[in-house]
């Protein structure tokens, strides 16, 4: 997506331990523009499934799942971080590895909100070693539902979490693939 | 918004301690066609006034600012609960106590994405106590904003936040007002 790698090249900027900050338009502030060309082009690419649902991971899938949520005219579901008065107790929990953070957080989604059969495109802002993405795979997988595909906006190529998913079979979508960032330039995968 | 307080009545629960639980469709599943109308709603709300940016805090009022911002066509801003690598050190920083953890967190907003001067419309989930609307108002004042109103979609208007608010001269609109929910029944102010 073009516009997407542009706003990339533009403003993103490449922090210690290859951390890339896109907080101009994806996950602070957010472009809601951009986001829904984000939208309609996972809609184009996803057009030959039927999707009953949009999940992601909180925090920063939620604005980006919302706004592309509305152009599968479908709900989206956010899987919690943090236990809250507003989750049921009975949730679909999954743990997932941050590597940035070094420790390991729970994911959970309600078991209300997934059901067997539906299916479920995952969207995601970042994909790097692609563990919070195992975690709502795994999530899907313990409600039997049915994974259609992942969306991802940013994938850094140069990780294993894009490969590892693809050789799962699974279907994988990412707008932008960050193969390398040496010498502070972004190099697109084409 | 009468779309509302039917899906409320419909399908809100009251758990102990007045928690008012919405998860079907604001803050876990999104029903992403009613926050489109909430959007138009705030939309025609605040018509008269110049909107540049939409602000709202983790994690709740994400899904709903995002898809507020389209209708304003202006970008969208959360503060951040946590401390990140793709926050940068200069920010606005604000505490806020809550009730529900009985614990004091703070808020964050990089000082790149609110300047001096623009017209700020904070957009939340929930009007309880008003802290966490509190600790936004803050970082407007903090980044010499110009607050031009705030947008709830669910007050409990029989806590006190609301009343503070209003009380401090600024300008609150609150889709479904619930002034009391005695006997297992929502009741909405007119």
């Amino acid at each position: 997506m073009q516009l997407l790698k542009d706003r990339i090249i533009k403003e993103g900027r490449i922090l210690e331990g290859n951390v890339i900050k896109v907080d101009s338009f994806l996950n602070h502030q957010v472009d809601v523009n951009l986001i829904n060309e984000v939208g309609r082009k996972f809609k184009s690419l996803f057009q030959d499934v039927k999707v009953d649902k949009i999940l992601t991971a909180e925090t920063s899938g939620i604005a980006i799942a919302a706004i592309v949520a509305q152009y599968f005219n479908a709900p989206m579901v956010f899987a919690r971080k943090t236990e809250s008065k507003n989750l049921d107790k009975d949730t679909y929990t999954s743990e997932v590895y941050s590597y940035t953070k070094a420790k390991t957080y729970k994911i959970r989604v309600s078991k209300k909100y997934l059901r067997e059969g539906e299916n479920i495109l995952i969207i995601d802002d970042f994909l790097a070693n692609g563990k919070a993405l195992e975690g709502l795979i795994d999530i899907v997988k313990q409600a039997k539902a049915s994974l259609v595909g992942i969306g991802v906006v940013i994938e850094k190529g140069f990780q294993e979490g894009g490969r590892k998913i693809r050789e799962k079979g699974i279907r994988l979508e990412s707008l932008a693939i960050i193969d390398s960032i040496e010498g502070g330039e972004f190099r697109f995968r084409e």
